[in-house]
Protein backbone atom coordinates (compact mmCIF):
# COMPACT_ATOMS: atom_id res chain seq x y z
CA UNK A 1 0.00 0.00 0.00
CA UNK A 2 1.20 3.64 -0.73
CA UNK A 3 2.91 5.36 2.12
CA UNK A 4 1.50 9.40 2.02
CA UNK A 5 3.47 11.63 4.22
CA UNK A 6 2.05 15.01 5.19
CA UNK A 7 2.67 17.50 7.65
CA UNK A 8 -0.29 19.06 10.12
CA UNK A 9 -3.64 18.79 8.88
CA UNK A 10 -4.37 21.99 10.62
CA UNK A 11 -1.70 23.78 9.21
CA UNK A 12 -0.37 21.94 5.67
CA UNK A 13 -2.52 22.93 2.61
CA UNK A 14 -0.20 21.08 0.28
CA UNK A 15 -0.46 18.20 2.39
CA UNK A 16 -4.29 18.18 2.54
CA UNK A 17 -4.61 18.06 -1.24
CA UNK A 18 -3.75 14.57 -2.75
CA UNK A 19 -4.92 13.22 0.69
CA UNK A 20 -8.26 14.34 0.94
CA UNK A 21 -7.95 13.10 -2.81
CA UNK A 22 -7.37 9.66 -1.83
CA UNK A 23 -9.53 9.42 0.48
CA UNK A 24 -12.62 11.09 -1.24
CA UNK A 25 -11.79 8.97 -3.92
CA UNK A 26 -11.54 5.53 -1.77
CA UNK A 27 -7.64 4.96 -3.09
CA UNK A 28 -5.91 2.66 0.07
CA UNK A 29 -2.84 4.51 1.52
CA UNK A 30 -1.23 4.57 4.51
CA UNK A 31 -0.61 8.20 6.18
CA UNK A 32 2.66 9.19 7.85
CA UNK A 33 2.05 12.65 9.45
CA UNK A 34 5.35 14.25 10.31
CA UNK A 35 4.06 17.25 12.48
CA UNK A 36 5.75 20.24 12.44
CA UNK A 37 8.32 21.11 14.57
CA UNK A 38 10.33 23.05 12.83
CA UNK A 39 11.91 23.38 9.28
CA UNK A 40 15.60 23.55 10.79
CA UNK A 41 18.11 20.64 9.66
CA UNK A 42 18.02 19.58 13.29
CA UNK A 43 14.77 19.20 13.73
CA UNK A 44 12.26 15.96 14.29
CA UNK A 45 10.04 16.92 10.48
CA UNK A 46 13.44 17.07 8.91
CA UNK A 47 14.84 13.71 10.41
CA UNK A 48 11.39 12.19 9.58
CA UNK A 49 11.95 13.39 5.89
CA UNK A 50 15.78 12.67 5.71
CA UNK A 51 15.54 9.45 2.93
CA UNK A 52 12.22 9.76 2.21
CA UNK A 53 11.77 13.46 0.58
CA UNK A 54 14.45 14.51 -2.07
CA UNK A 55 13.51 18.52 -1.17
CA UNK A 56 12.90 17.60 2.53
CA UNK A 57 9.05 18.56 2.03
CA UNK A 58 5.62 17.12 1.97
CA UNK A 59 3.81 15.57 0.76
CA UNK A 60 5.53 12.91 -0.84
CA UNK A 61 4.14 9.49 -1.60
CA UNK A 62 6.21 6.38 -1.42
CA UNK A 63 4.81 2.88 -3.76
CA UNK A 64 7.84 1.08 -3.21
CA UNK A 65 10.41 1.67 -4.63
CA UNK A 66 8.87 4.42 -6.33
CA UNK A 67 8.82 8.29 -4.76
CA UNK A 68 6.72 11.13 -5.47
CA UNK A 69 7.97 14.04 -4.28
CA UNK A 70 5.15 16.86 -5.86
CA UNK A 71 1.35 17.53 -4.89
CA UNK A 72 0.24 17.37 -8.85
CA UNK A 73 2.71 14.73 -9.70
CA UNK A 74 0.77 12.58 -6.75
CA UNK A 75 -2.52 13.22 -8.41
CA UNK A 76 -1.23 12.72 -12.38
CA UNK A 77 0.62 9.57 -11.11
CA UNK A 78 -2.90 8.11 -8.99
CA UNK A 79 -4.80 9.22 -11.84
CA UNK A 80 -3.02 6.53 -14.12
CA UNK A 81 -2.92 4.12 -11.82
CA UNK A 82 -6.55 4.19 -10.65
CA UNK A 83 -7.96 5.10 -14.05
CA UNK A 84 -11.66 3.40 -12.75
CA UNK A 85 -11.72 6.24 -10.31
CA UNK A 86 -11.64 9.23 -13.08
CA UNK A 87 -9.80 11.66 -11.15
CA UNK A 88 -9.71 13.88 -13.89
CA UNK A 89 -12.77 14.71 -16.36
CA UNK A 90 -12.98 12.00 -19.46
CA UNK A 91 -13.42 14.36 -21.84
CA UNK A 92 -10.17 15.85 -23.22
CA UNK A 93 -10.64 19.53 -23.48
CA UNK A 94 -12.34 19.62 -20.06
CA UNK A 95 -9.28 18.09 -18.72
CA UNK A 96 -6.66 19.99 -20.37
CA UNK A 97 -9.04 23.22 -18.50
CA UNK A 98 -8.92 21.22 -15.41
CA UNK A 99 -5.22 20.75 -15.43
CA UNK A 100 -4.66 24.42 -16.48
CA UNK A 101 -6.85 25.23 -13.00
CA UNK A 102 -4.86 22.88 -10.88
CA UNK A 103 -1.73 24.25 -12.00
CA UNK A 104 -2.59 27.91 -12.07
CA UNK A 105 -3.01 27.11 -8.26
CA UNK A 106 -0.03 25.13 -7.92
CA UNK A 107 1.83 28.32 -8.87
CA UNK A 108 -0.11 31.05 -8.24
CA UNK A 109 -2.33 32.75 -5.83
CA UNK A 110 1.34 34.20 -3.63
CA UNK A 111 -0.61 37.09 -2.12
CA UNK A 112 -3.58 35.01 -0.52
CA UNK A 113 -1.49 32.09 -0.13
CA UNK A 114 1.27 34.29 2.10
CA UNK A 115 -1.22 36.54 3.66
CA UNK A 116 -3.49 33.87 4.76
CA UNK A 117 -1.81 30.80 5.51
CA UNK A 118 -4.34 27.83 6.44
CA UNK A 119 -5.36 27.54 10.39
CA UNK A 120 -8.49 25.12 9.83
CA UNK A 121 -9.08 25.50 13.74
CA UNK A 122 -8.57 29.30 13.96
CA UNK A 123 -11.21 32.18 13.37
CA UNK A 124 -9.44 34.85 11.72
CA UNK A 125 -12.42 36.77 10.32
CA UNK A 126 -10.59 40.25 12.16
CA UNK A 127 -7.28 39.36 10.54
CA UNK A 128 -9.30 38.62 7.12
CA UNK A 129 -11.43 42.09 7.67
CA UNK A 130 -8.32 43.92 8.02
CA UNK A 131 -6.25 41.98 5.00
CA UNK A 132 -9.38 42.65 2.63
CA UNK A 133 -9.16 46.28 3.80
CA UNK A 134 -5.73 46.88 3.26
CA UNK A 135 -4.27 44.68 0.25
CA UNK A 136 -5.46 44.84 -3.19
CA UNK A 137 -3.39 41.81 -4.16
CA UNK A 138 -5.09 39.46 -1.61
CA UNK A 139 -8.50 41.06 -3.00
CA UNK A 140 -7.26 40.63 -6.57
CA UNK A 141 -6.91 36.53 -6.11
CA UNK A 142 -10.13 36.35 -4.47
CA UNK A 143 -11.69 38.06 -7.60
CA UNK A 144 -9.89 35.78 -9.90
CA UNK A 145 -10.35 32.46 -7.85
CA UNK A 146 -14.47 33.76 -7.97
CA UNK A 147 -13.85 34.38 -11.75
CA UNK A 148 -12.68 30.88 -12.28
CA UNK A 149 -15.24 29.06 -9.92
CA UNK A 150 -17.84 30.99 -11.66
CA UNK A 151 -17.17 29.68 -15.08
CA UNK A 152 -16.95 25.88 -13.96
CA UNK A 153 -19.68 25.58 -12.18
CA UNK A 154 -21.81 27.48 -14.72
CA UNK A 155 -20.49 25.32 -17.33
CA UNK A 156 -20.65 21.90 -15.61
CA UNK A 157 -23.40 22.61 -13.42
CA UNK A 158 -21.83 21.49 -10.00
CA UNK A 159 -22.25 20.73 -7.61
CA UNK A 160 -17.74 20.30 -7.82
CA UNK A 161 -16.01 22.77 -10.35
CA UNK A 162 -15.87 19.97 -13.32
CA UNK A 163 -19.30 18.47 -12.32
CA UNK A 164 -18.05 15.41 -10.38
CA UNK A 165 -15.21 15.55 -7.76
CA UNK A 166 -11.96 15.71 -9.16
CA UNK A 167 -8.02 16.71 -8.81
CA UNK A 168 -9.31 20.23 -8.94
CA UNK A 169 -11.59 20.29 -6.09
CA UNK A 170 -8.65 19.07 -4.00
CA UNK A 171 -6.36 21.24 -5.41
CA UNK A 172 -8.80 24.45 -3.99
CA UNK A 173 -9.53 22.66 -1.19
CA UNK A 174 -7.20 24.68 0.97
CA UNK A 175 -8.12 28.12 -0.40
CA UNK A 176 -12.10 27.09 0.35
CA UNK A 177 -10.52 26.87 3.86
CA UNK A 178 -9.14 30.36 3.90
CA UNK A 179 -11.73 32.10 2.81
CA UNK A 180 -13.61 30.31 5.38
CA UNK A 181 -11.73 30.99 7.99
CA UNK A 182 -10.46 34.13 7.49
CA UNK A 183 -13.92 35.27 6.43
CA UNK A 184 -12.99 36.94 3.11
CA UNK A 185 -16.12 38.16 1.12
CA UNK A 186 -17.22 35.89 -1.98
CA UNK A 187 -20.71 35.77 -3.72
CA UNK A 188 -23.97 33.35 -2.38
CA UNK A 189 -22.82 30.69 -5.23
CA UNK A 190 -19.46 31.06 -4.42
CA UNK A 191 -19.87 30.49 -0.23
CA UNK A 192 -22.23 27.39 -1.57
CA UNK A 193 -19.15 26.13 -2.76
CA UNK A 194 -16.99 26.31 -0.30
CA UNK A 195 -19.55 24.81 2.00
CA UNK A 196 -20.05 21.58 -0.03
CA UNK A 197 -16.34 21.23 0.03
CA UNK A 198 -16.11 21.59 3.77
CA UNK A 199 -19.05 18.98 3.57
CA UNK A 200 -17.55 16.09 1.70
CA UNK A 201 -16.73 12.91 3.87
CA UNK A 202 -13.11 13.32 3.45
CA UNK A 203 -12.97 16.90 4.53
CA UNK A 204 -14.70 16.53 7.39
CA UNK A 205 -12.33 13.72 8.54
CA UNK A 206 -9.58 15.89 7.99
CA UNK A 207 -10.96 18.92 9.79
CA UNK A 208 -11.70 16.96 12.89
CA UNK A 209 -8.23 15.28 12.89
CA UNK A 210 -6.76 19.01 12.41
CA UNK A 211 -8.95 20.81 15.50
CA UNK A 212 -7.19 17.38 17.45
CA UNK A 213 -4.03 18.11 16.91
CA UNK A 214 -3.47 21.50 19.47
CA UNK A 215 -0.31 22.23 18.40
CA UNK A 216 0.43 25.88 17.99
CA UNK A 217 3.36 26.96 15.86
CA UNK A 218 4.56 30.47 15.94
CA UNK A 219 5.75 30.40 12.00
CA UNK A 220 2.38 29.59 10.73
CA UNK A 221 0.59 32.05 13.38
CA UNK A 222 0.65 35.63 12.35
CA UNK A 223 -2.42 36.26 14.04
CA UNK A 224 -2.31 34.35 17.48
CA UNK A 225 -0.11 34.73 20.35
CA UNK A 226 -2.28 31.40 21.50
CA UNK A 227 -4.38 29.00 20.81
CA UNK B 1 -3.55 24.91 -35.95
CA UNK B 2 -3.30 25.52 -32.43
CA UNK B 3 -1.57 28.97 -31.08
CA UNK B 4 0.67 29.61 -28.67
CA UNK B 5 0.95 33.23 -27.49
CA UNK B 6 4.27 33.91 -25.85
CA UNK B 7 6.29 37.32 -24.29
CA UNK B 8 9.63 38.47 -24.91
CA UNK B 9 12.09 35.38 -25.95
CA UNK B 10 14.71 37.30 -24.57
CA UNK B 11 13.28 37.48 -21.05
CA UNK B 12 9.96 35.53 -21.02
CA UNK B 13 10.59 31.93 -19.39
CA UNK B 14 7.50 30.28 -18.99
CA UNK B 15 6.87 31.14 -22.67
CA UNK B 16 10.14 29.50 -23.63
CA UNK B 17 9.22 26.30 -21.78
CA UNK B 18 6.35 25.21 -24.10
CA UNK B 19 7.57 26.79 -27.42
CA UNK B 20 10.63 24.88 -27.13
CA UNK B 21 8.90 21.85 -26.20
CA UNK B 22 6.84 22.38 -29.40
CA UNK B 23 9.80 23.29 -31.82
CA UNK B 24 12.19 20.30 -30.48
CA UNK B 25 9.14 17.38 -31.06
CA UNK B 26 8.00 18.71 -34.31
CA UNK B 27 4.58 19.97 -32.89
CA UNK B 28 3.32 22.42 -36.05
CA UNK B 29 2.13 25.44 -34.14
CA UNK B 30 1.34 29.29 -35.02
CA UNK B 31 3.57 31.93 -32.41
CA UNK B 32 2.14 34.76 -31.45
CA UNK B 33 4.55 37.34 -29.61
CA UNK B 34 3.07 39.75 -27.14
CA UNK B 35 6.17 41.45 -26.43
CA UNK B 36 6.09 43.37 -23.29
CA UNK B 37 5.89 46.66 -23.15
CA UNK B 38 4.49 46.81 -19.40
CA UNK B 39 1.76 44.57 -17.48
CA UNK B 40 -0.28 47.75 -16.68
CA UNK B 41 -4.17 47.39 -17.21
CA UNK B 42 -3.72 49.77 -20.63
CA UNK B 43 -0.41 48.03 -22.06
CA UNK B 44 -0.38 46.57 -25.11
CA UNK B 45 0.64 43.19 -24.28
CA UNK B 46 -2.55 42.90 -21.90
CA UNK B 47 -4.59 44.29 -24.47
CA UNK B 48 -3.14 41.39 -27.02
CA UNK B 49 -4.01 38.68 -24.28
CA UNK B 50 -7.26 40.29 -23.66
CA UNK B 51 -9.85 37.92 -24.51
CA UNK B 52 -7.29 35.69 -24.79
CA UNK B 53 -5.73 34.37 -21.73
CA UNK B 54 -7.78 34.38 -18.49
CA UNK B 55 -5.00 35.17 -16.03
CA UNK B 56 -3.94 37.89 -18.37
CA UNK B 57 -0.26 36.22 -18.51
CA UNK B 58 1.53 34.08 -21.36
CA UNK B 59 1.56 31.25 -22.22
CA UNK B 60 -1.28 30.42 -23.35
CA UNK B 61 -2.17 27.94 -26.07
CA UNK B 62 -4.84 27.86 -28.11
CA UNK B 63 -6.32 25.26 -30.03
CA UNK B 64 -9.88 25.89 -31.35
CA UNK B 65 -12.62 26.21 -29.28
CA UNK B 66 -10.25 25.30 -26.25
CA UNK B 67 -7.87 27.40 -24.00
CA UNK B 68 -5.24 26.32 -22.19
CA UNK B 69 -3.86 28.80 -19.59
CA UNK B 70 -0.66 27.24 -17.95
CA UNK B 71 2.76 26.03 -18.93
CA UNK B 72 2.15 22.31 -17.33
CA UNK B 73 -1.50 22.38 -18.63
CA UNK B 74 -0.01 22.77 -21.38
CA UNK B 75 2.79 20.10 -21.77
CA UNK B 76 0.15 17.36 -20.66
CA UNK B 77 -2.41 18.31 -23.21
CA UNK B 78 0.38 17.79 -25.90
CA UNK B 79 1.42 14.81 -24.20
CA UNK B 80 -1.64 13.00 -24.83
CA UNK B 81 -2.79 14.80 -28.40
CA UNK B 82 0.24 13.28 -29.69
CA UNK B 83 1.41 10.19 -27.85
CA UNK B 84 3.78 8.90 -30.83
CA UNK B 85 5.82 12.07 -29.67
CA UNK B 86 6.47 10.80 -26.04
CA UNK B 87 6.76 13.83 -24.57
CA UNK B 88 6.64 12.04 -21.29
CA UNK B 89 9.37 8.83 -20.64
CA UNK B 90 7.16 5.54 -21.61
CA UNK B 91 7.44 4.00 -18.21
CA UNK B 92 5.25 4.77 -15.52
CA UNK B 93 7.93 5.29 -12.78
CA UNK B 94 10.08 6.98 -14.81
CA UNK B 95 6.66 9.31 -15.63
CA UNK B 96 5.80 9.98 -12.41
CA UNK B 97 9.44 11.25 -11.62
CA UNK B 98 9.45 13.47 -14.50
CA UNK B 99 6.32 14.91 -13.67
CA UNK B 100 7.59 15.07 -10.03
CA UNK B 101 11.16 17.24 -11.26
CA UNK B 102 8.93 19.73 -13.58
CA UNK B 103 6.26 20.51 -10.90
CA UNK B 104 9.15 21.39 -8.40
CA UNK B 105 10.50 23.58 -10.86
CA UNK B 106 7.00 24.69 -11.64
CA UNK B 107 6.35 26.34 -7.87
CA UNK B 108 9.91 25.97 -6.84
CA UNK B 109 13.61 27.68 -6.93
CA UNK B 110 11.87 31.29 -5.97
CA UNK B 111 15.03 32.41 -4.83
CA UNK B 112 16.92 31.33 -7.78
CA UNK B 113 14.15 32.91 -10.22
CA UNK B 114 13.92 35.98 -8.15
CA UNK B 115 17.67 36.87 -8.30
CA UNK B 116 17.92 35.70 -11.42
CA UNK B 117 15.26 36.90 -14.84
CA UNK B 118 16.33 35.39 -17.57
CA UNK B 119 17.82 37.83 -19.79
CA UNK B 120 19.54 35.63 -22.62
CA UNK B 121 21.23 38.02 -24.74
CA UNK B 122 23.14 39.40 -21.31
CA UNK B 123 26.29 38.94 -19.66
CA UNK B 124 25.75 38.80 -16.24
CA UNK B 125 28.60 37.24 -14.90
CA UNK B 126 29.48 40.19 -12.68
CA UNK B 127 26.11 40.31 -11.26
CA UNK B 128 26.07 36.49 -10.61
CA UNK B 129 29.02 36.41 -8.82
CA UNK B 130 27.98 38.91 -5.96
CA UNK B 131 24.59 36.87 -6.02
CA UNK B 132 26.61 33.65 -5.00
CA UNK B 133 28.78 35.48 -2.78
CA UNK B 134 25.57 37.63 -0.88
CA UNK B 135 22.69 34.86 -1.35
CA UNK B 136 22.78 31.94 0.26
CA UNK B 137 19.08 31.08 -0.84
CA UNK B 138 20.23 31.17 -5.01
CA UNK B 139 23.72 28.51 -3.39
CA UNK B 140 20.85 26.54 -2.06
CA UNK B 141 18.25 26.62 -5.27
CA UNK B 142 21.34 25.23 -7.32
CA UNK B 143 22.58 22.50 -5.13
CA UNK B 144 19.09 21.38 -5.54
CA UNK B 145 19.40 21.39 -9.03
CA UNK B 146 22.82 19.64 -9.22
CA UNK B 147 21.59 17.04 -7.20
CA UNK B 148 18.68 16.60 -9.34
CA UNK B 149 20.08 16.25 -12.57
CA UNK B 150 23.03 14.66 -11.55
CA UNK B 151 20.51 11.74 -10.53
CA UNK B 152 18.45 11.70 -13.59
CA UNK B 153 21.70 11.81 -15.87
CA UNK B 154 23.41 9.15 -14.27
CA UNK B 155 19.97 6.90 -13.71
CA UNK B 156 19.21 7.60 -17.21
CA UNK B 157 22.55 7.55 -18.88
CA UNK B 158 21.66 11.01 -20.87
CA UNK B 159 22.70 13.16 -22.74
CA UNK B 160 18.76 14.31 -21.79
CA UNK B 161 17.67 14.34 -18.48
CA UNK B 162 15.44 11.63 -18.93
CA UNK B 163 17.75 10.12 -21.45
CA UNK B 164 16.19 11.50 -24.57
CA UNK B 165 14.62 14.46 -24.69
CA UNK B 166 10.92 15.03 -22.92
CA UNK B 167 9.38 17.75 -21.23
CA UNK B 168 11.57 17.96 -18.31
CA UNK B 169 14.61 19.38 -20.23
CA UNK B 170 12.04 22.04 -21.76
CA UNK B 171 10.50 22.42 -18.07
CA UNK B 172 14.57 23.35 -16.99
CA UNK B 173 15.55 24.90 -20.44
CA UNK B 174 15.27 28.45 -18.76
CA UNK B 175 16.83 27.57 -15.97
CA UNK B 176 19.86 26.74 -17.84
CA UNK B 177 20.02 29.90 -19.44
CA UNK B 178 19.78 31.33 -15.78
CA UNK B 179 22.96 29.34 -14.84
CA UNK B 180 24.87 30.29 -18.10
CA UNK B 181 24.38 34.11 -18.52
CA UNK B 182 24.77 34.73 -15.12
CA UNK B 183 27.82 32.10 -15.14
CA UNK B 184 27.14 30.29 -11.54
CA UNK B 185 29.57 27.60 -10.89
CA UNK B 186 28.19 24.66 -11.38
CA UNK B 187 30.05 21.01 -11.79
CA UNK B 188 31.59 20.17 -14.98
CA UNK B 189 29.19 17.15 -15.83
CA UNK B 190 26.49 19.70 -14.97
CA UNK B 191 27.81 22.52 -17.34
CA UNK B 192 27.83 19.65 -20.09
CA UNK B 193 24.20 19.08 -19.51
CA UNK B 194 23.72 22.72 -20.51
CA UNK B 195 25.50 22.88 -23.30
CA UNK B 196 23.47 19.87 -24.70
CA UNK B 197 20.19 21.82 -23.91
CA UNK B 198 21.57 25.32 -25.57
CA UNK B 199 23.10 22.87 -28.88
CA UNK B 200 19.37 21.76 -29.13
CA UNK B 201 18.10 23.28 -32.46
CA UNK B 202 14.71 24.51 -30.89
CA UNK B 203 17.01 26.32 -28.06
CA UNK B 204 18.98 27.34 -30.91
CA UNK B 205 16.29 29.30 -33.24
CA UNK B 206 14.57 30.64 -29.73
CA UNK B 207 17.84 32.29 -28.62
CA UNK B 208 18.64 33.67 -32.32
CA UNK B 209 15.40 35.02 -32.25
CA UNK B 210 15.74 36.79 -28.07
CA UNK B 211 18.70 38.14 -29.56
CA UNK B 212 17.56 39.78 -32.49
CA UNK B 213 14.74 41.60 -29.98
CA UNK B 214 16.73 44.23 -28.96
CA UNK B 215 13.70 45.32 -26.88
CA UNK B 216 15.28 46.91 -22.76
CA UNK B 217 12.55 46.50 -20.43
CA UNK B 218 13.66 47.94 -16.94
CA UNK B 219 11.43 45.50 -14.72
CA UNK B 220 13.35 42.83 -16.60
CA UNK B 221 16.57 44.11 -15.77
CA UNK B 222 17.94 44.98 -12.45
CA UNK B 223 21.50 44.33 -13.09
CA UNK B 224 21.80 46.97 -16.64
CA UNK B 225 21.35 50.52 -17.12
CA UNK B 226 20.67 49.74 -20.78
CA UNK B 227 21.51 47.01 -23.49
Amino acid sequence: MPKLYIGNKNYSSWSLRPWVLMRQAGIPFEEVVARFDSFDPDSQFKATLAGVSPTGKVPVLVDGDLTVWDTLAIAEYLAEQYPDKYLWPQEAKARAVARSACAEMHSGFAALRGACPMNIEADLAQAGALLWRDRPAVRADVARLVQLWSELLERHGGPMLMGKFTIVDAFYAPVCMRLSRYGLPVPAHIAAYIQRVEALPAMQEWIAAAKAEQDFREFEEPYRLKR
